[in-house]
């Protein structure tokens, strides 16, 4: 069987800011076999997600790409991976029968051969639209929740700072440590998303950042006792004005720094002083690790759903040719919630 | 009783390098008390210990001096708190008499009034040399231990960095963690006290770090399998070359950053790309909240100490007046080891 895919590619490696040209929408025909033994799975893609980090495997070089086959290196011309949700077209798994929903890494493309099934698996959507299981019921809500729960250590009260707030994972963090019972305060770009925070979110407070010209008095006029826990999403000047106005015994999950990602100058010097003398730590972490926490965020999370505790923020875009334009968005903030590109219309 | 009493201040707050002019030797007299229940214990001071964090406590302004009570700010003029061994002259104190060998917060100076005996113990020297209770089973040895087995949490086998490696703190976690069964590089600033670290002190490797001019590259030398663990005493480029070969899962225990004490404008700026994907733990700790494995300690390390597995390097001065240089070579790396001034030569 002869399937035509269209996918979307890289031309080049990228080191700066992602523009619209350094993408193009390839047309491959991919053969692909139903045989039983030969173990692929042929995925038509539903929903697929955009996140950050992708700009990182598109670099000529970046240490990250050895760290974790999540964020291997992607090759100019080639099809890039991507979590998504999608039907099965054609299957030689035993695993997978055509016509099965699944989520899992399949691609930035029309279709995908998922070799082995390899990280993929069966979805039942449970009742939920299908495009939660990209963002808040996949990824990004296991970031948030493992992140905050297991990389925070967070106690009842205590006074949380989000970046990013209105984004996928961090709108999601500021909800759950709401839920839980801290204090919590977003920043976000601009005065829309600091209103959705506060408004609909249920945030205790936010700020637009673009409209600060010093950080660090910044929060300390949202934190006058100072914050236990920072959420870091995008590093840089954020994370060091965060440090400079923590606790004792205060806590940074390090989730991701987008600021950092598109300009290999700017750094964060946060004040070593001040992480040793106020016991300070500085955690680095990858979803991906916190697997374990899965069945427990899940069922937290759709109770949740269920409850009408938590809302939904989604960004989603239609057809496969605008992900280059929801991708480059990441990086200037287009987006309010997580970005989801619908690549087929034949599904709801 | 009336006792006359010598000690060292500051004249003025010390925002960069101290030098022997920030200092001066004050002489004042004391009125002491033995009537019982005043509380008041008068020891007079044998050993002192010298100590890089005073520096903070010396500044007009540093966050560090809120974070504990060791670390408060130091006022010009007068006595100036510090670790040490001595023995009671008069005491109103019903837990301390006369004669009593003590240890713990006395001052720069002959004689120290210890109200309340507050942060003061009875010693058993259990037949070793006094000074040793100043650093090796002392405060240095604890933050040692406690920094490199809690903190870092090592795995036999694993690659340790250790920098101001032969320093009182530096030293000490090189030998633990060659003990414990870890590869060891210490770094230090002369081909000396490489020497040392490598002929005495059974460190696989060391390097005299002011010999090379790209830090990241020499560590990569060093380490070609990557740092699983850096314990940091200096911070600024040691920390960022450390995290840049850093494995995944690595620990930095950021016990100090005396590179950054005597120059606001030194910061590291590690790679938060690296931290995230590497998934890498930078904790600040002070020895001060490990007091719950001082039995542990204790026992461990007065072992090695009777079977001759762990070596003593120890630096002493004689002579109050001399406690200002002492002090000032710290920031320059005169010290081999444990800087210990010796006040009075009364006891052995
Ligand atoms: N560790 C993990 O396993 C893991 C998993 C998922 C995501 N992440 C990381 O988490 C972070 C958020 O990811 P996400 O998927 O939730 O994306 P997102 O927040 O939905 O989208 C990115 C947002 O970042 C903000 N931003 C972009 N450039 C910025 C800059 N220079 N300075 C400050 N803010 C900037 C923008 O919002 P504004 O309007 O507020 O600027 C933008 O909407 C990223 O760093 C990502 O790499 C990590
Ligand atoms: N967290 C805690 O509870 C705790 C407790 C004790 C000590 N500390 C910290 O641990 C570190 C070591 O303390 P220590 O008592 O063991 O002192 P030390 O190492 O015995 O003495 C300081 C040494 O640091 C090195 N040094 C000085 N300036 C430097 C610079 N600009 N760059 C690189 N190295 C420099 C020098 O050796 P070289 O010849 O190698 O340059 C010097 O001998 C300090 O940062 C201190 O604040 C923390």
């Amino acid at each position: 069987m002869e399937v035509t895919n269209k996918y979307i590619a890289i031309r080049s490696h990228i080191d700066g800011a992602p523009r619209e040209s350094d993408f193009e929408l390839k047309t491959e025909a991919l053969s692909v076999s139903n045989e039983p033994g030969c173990n692929d799975v042929v995925v038509k893609t539903i929903y697929v997600s955009i996140d950050p980090y992708q700009i990182n495997r598109m670099k000529k070089f970046s240490s990250s790409q050895k760290t974790s086959t999540f964020a291997v290196a992607i090759t100019p011309g080639q099809a890039i991976d991507a979590f998504g949700v999608g039907r099965v077209v054609a299957s030689g798994h035993p695993g997978f029968e055509k016509d099965d929903l699944v989520a899992g890494l399949i691609s930035w493309g029309e279709y995908s051969i998922v070799r082995g099934g390899n990280m993929l698996n069966k979805l039942d959507s449970m009742g939920f639209p299908l495009s939660y299981h990209v963002g808040i019921l996949g990824f990004s809500g296991l970031t948030a929740y493992g992140g905050f729960f297991h990389i925070c250590n967070p106690k009842k009260g205590e006074k949380v700072f989000v970046s990013a707030a209105s984004g996928s994972v961090g709108n999601l963090v500021g909800q759950y440590a709401k839920l839980f019972g801290c204090y919590v305060v977003g920043c976000a770009g601009s005065q829309k998303k600091v209103e959705l925070l506060k408004e609909k979110l249920g945030f205790d407070d936010a700020f637009n950042y673009k409209e600060e010209t010093d950080l660090k008095s910044t929060l300390k006029r949202y934190f006058p006792e100072g914050i236990d826990i920072y959420f870091d999403n995008v590093g840089a000047e954020m994370l060091e004005a965060a440090v400079a106005n923590m606790n004792i015994y205060g806590r940074v999950a390090v989730c991701g720094v987008i600021s950092e990602y598109t300009d290999t100058k700017k750094r964060a010097a946060p004040d070593m002083v001040d992480v040793v003398y106020k016991r300070i730590k500085i955690h680095g972490f990858l979803a991906g690790d916190l697997m374990n926490l899965y069945a427990d965020f899940f069922s937290t999370t759709t109770d949740y759903l269920r409850t009408g505790k938590i809302q939904v923020i989604e960004d989603i875009s239609h057809g496969l040719e605008n992900v280059p334009s929801a991708f480059i968005g990441l990086f200037c903030g287009d987006n309010v919630g997580k970005k989801i590109v619908k690549v087929t219309d034949d599904y709801n």
